[in-house]
């Protein structure tokens, strides 16, 4: 599904910013490093680009103290007070590191991504330039019928006929709107004008005939804090299929190498692990004293008991 | 262009509930009353709706002098306070007021919208449900071409035939997805299966395939200080047209009943009015000893020459 | 401790706004009205008073539904979409009510205080206003030694003779940092001139010499989101007991009669039960099993073990 | 005034963290560098520390292209982009640049400055730790009485003697408030217990004591959009004056450093140049004219009058 998302001019670009390295006295993570710049692909022409970041674990640490220097000598010091940072929601000092990417995504995702306020954006803007011609098709696998549990998600496969009809609508309804872009625009993608006898409807009104499958992209940064809770929200299973893909690329393919420490301690506290209401754990307290309980509409609701009895993986 | 936005059945939910009014000690302000969820029509099936509303021009007054009743109790007094903290950029009373609207608008608009961040938004959700039939189609006067002097606007009418082709490809193209949204969802919009032996694909996925044209809503929400931020950088000439008419319907329909007093000094002090550069200052400073000055390059660059020319109505 | 912290003045003026009632058709909420503009006591001389709010339980719903009338006609379906709201971080639908509240309240506590930025805030000016001679002194229950188990909270009570001296120093140097604030001001606090020779000193600076036990005020507006999450910080055991008053305060005497289903959710997800790390969650799903379990340190830190084991009551 | 604001140890620490420099690929700025971790002192004991930075003026340029690459190989192109990007407020690329600052200053600034709440903020914690022994004392020229025509500033100097006495009165009660301090938490400075037999208060408690005039500390991170917002409002010259040396001091010996064009077109656009409303816009334009004009309050406060002569230079 993932393939090189970069014409030949953007490697080139990406090479040559690549090409000079500088001295510096600001935190650095060689691990990092090693992939800034470079296309991380998502999706079927998606990317996440790592541009910039500033900080790195002992700059958590460092902040937390408000220090002079840096925040201690040790790993292991740092490591102690991470984990209890994270712990107990003290979520100032997370907030001193920022990471900045250069993400493509469909537009449907897009408008998931942007609810997320604290970060900034800079998006391609199509008032000013034409639109690639590059839309999402989902892999069959991902083809799947509403959720009959979940009200806002997929449930199971479409059987391949219906699958691959709807393959075919996508494909070419999103090659027609395309199509006729070019022709109100009267410029195809190069530039070259179409008939010189027409001039073109403005961009800001010819865009809105392309779907929601279309890719867009845009700078966005970030500080760590706020990625994580993105990261929390968008890598949990009730998020859509899509959204998940990039938040899982960013944590196990940026979070990890910038930030080690921190990530383990987000994996332990905030992605794993789990979230007891009070009558889940007035039901646990019981549990662990070895009585037998059996759902009791009265205490909890029949979703709170289910997702207990899974996730501490009682079989009834 | 405008036609009644709602069916009946919407209608008469508004009716419903503009029939039971009650007792408030909070401060209120008739002429919003009666405004108050009735649908004030935008672009073709767009609308905004007044939802709920806190604070009146005395409120701001009242926040300001963090008093313990009233702010003071003559109109007068306030107008000069409130233009005293218009001028002088004094935007913590102005977010003591808040305003709760119910908006539909184009996906195309709505993208641009929400990149106002210090709102809340909660957006009809087309993973949880289908989305309506409808979509933006222009009036033929505002089929413009690209502009040739401002790179991200409009400029020039189309010519007719060129405008007719326009309107018939958004037309049936929008037609066309919606047709193949119903399908892949098997579902048409009253909800009825279309074709017993397929099981339809989830809405999360098959809304993909409409185009930014259809129509959503949400409600939104945001204080006074922010909400004439946007209004001045949604109102301005550079905003796409269509955004500038929601705002111009906020302007004029929402905040002059609400808020007259700051709805003046919001003209005088940001709509009106002018932001001179440094090099524009010394421009003027000249001008008005009577010299005669020419555009020198070296001095101003021509774009802002002619904005000074064009704001002064001097000819050259 | 608390005493009626209104001068006659004030509370003229609040019986004065609290005299004329309005017509209104937006969702009004008659418990809370009963307490509109009134000042409920908090510590010795501080107070919160609600003067402005929008919504109620049913705007929450009648937003997350996206709808044109109200939301839902049967209260017991309300509550269910709100504990699914709740349960499930679905944030934006509570933050379509909002609250408007004047508080007074210790500098120390007011640092905390505006650290959550994500509120409307206009406070009471010392660079224009002199403040009031008022300033917070504990209860000597509240006097105690630095926690030696929690770093930053309080552990046992003091003597009384190191009690007493407290008192002392902490009133005394109150008084005589006041008394020479109005020498410095040249002004006492009836705004009467102290010395005809002198000229007095600019407030913004003579303030500086007051300490942070001394009461400032301020308006406060806040979506209810946010006011949740500052509520879940700040009721806290970890949090510092002078905010804790605060906050108690705005958890049963305002959210509660304004909004009680919302009340309910919030207790059951929010405050009451518990956050499992994945450590602790393993611990868990074995102690289901009838397992016994010994402290071991490469499992889970003591600190987690012993949150644990407090929370599930059991004695080790 | 100034003196050098470090302890030896904390000289140590900063020559530590500046004697190893590493390689990276990211944007750097050697003129930042050069001055990166080092005190820039403020006042008579504060200090700005540039303790991390992210982009430079091309970075800008590079997020409003959404660049593969560097934005433009030729520093002209960047200067273009940057001034209009300025001119027409398009802030979003400005939002890519970030910069994090150690501050320390006295509580009552930072209480003004806290009131910027686009940033992120960790403040050394007086729960936490003991504060030290310093406090902000004026220099006998900014001794003014209040302002008689703005009514939250400062006036003409006070008299040597009533000066002196203001002076003896901010030394004396700051020293003996920490004189107290220390007392009540039965600890010195340097951590050493006073009395045996004492138990001494909670930190949390203990600190109400200190005056206004204490210094704090924080880092304090922020992208440079609201940077420059902050920076246009605090360098103001209604703002208080000592909040105005810490924003001159990041003006030019931060800003102008970091990122030179940009500092050029904040100058130009932000700090120079004049907001003109409406009513004063009708007056340039008649001024223009050679129309000789006197003021008349039906068409124009006071206030707006006297600022406009006075900017440009008119003589009445």
């Amino acid at each position: 599904m993932k393939k090189n998302p970069l014409t030949d001019q953007q490697q080139s670009e990406i090479d040559d910013i690549r090409s000079t390295s500088f001295q510096t006295l600001r935190p650095t993570v060689p691990k990092l490093e090693e992939i800034l710049y470079i296309p991380l692909p998502v999706l079927d022409h998606g990317f996440i680009r790592v541009v910039d970041y500033m900080g790195d674990d002992a700059a958590i640490v460092q902040a937390a103290r408000v220090s002079y220097g840096k925040g201690t000598k040790r790993t292991r010091d740092d490591s102690g007070l991470i984990n209890y940072l994270m712990r107990n929601w003290h979520t100032s000092p997370f907030e001193m590191c920022e990471i900045k990417l250069h993400i493509k995504l469909p537009i449907f995702i897009a408008r998931q991504w942007i609810r997320h306020r604290t970060a900034n954006v800079n998006e391609y803007s199509a008032r000013y330039s034409v639109l690639d011609n590059e839309f999402y098709i989902p892999d069959a696998q991902q083809l799947r019928a509403q959720s009959s549990n979940n009200r806002q998600g997929r449930g199971d496969l479409l059987e391949s006929d219906e699958a691959n009809k709807v393959l075919s609508i996508l494909q070419e309804d999103a090659l027609n709107s395309y199509s006729h872009y070019e022709e109100m625009l009267n410029e195809n993608f190069s530039g070259e004008t179409i008939d010189e006898n027409k001039t073109g409807l403005a961009r800001e009104l010819a865009r809105m005939n392309l779907s929601l499958s279309f890719y867009t992209q845009w700078y966005w940064k970030i500080d760590l804090h706020n990625l994580m809770h993105f990261l929390r929200l968008r890598a949990d299973a009730h998020a859509q299929w899509e959204i998940r893909e990039y938040a899982d690329v960013i944590i196990e393919q940026i979070l990890k190498p910038w930030l080690p420490i921190t990530y383990d301690a987000f994996l332990n506290y905030r992605l794993g692990g789990m979230q007891l209401s009070e009558q889940q754990l007035l039901i646990v307290k019981r549990l662990v004293t070895g009585e037998e309980i059996k759902h009791n509409p009265e205490e909890i609701s029949a979703t709170e008991w289910r997702e207990l009895m899974h996730k501490l993986e009682i079989k009834e």
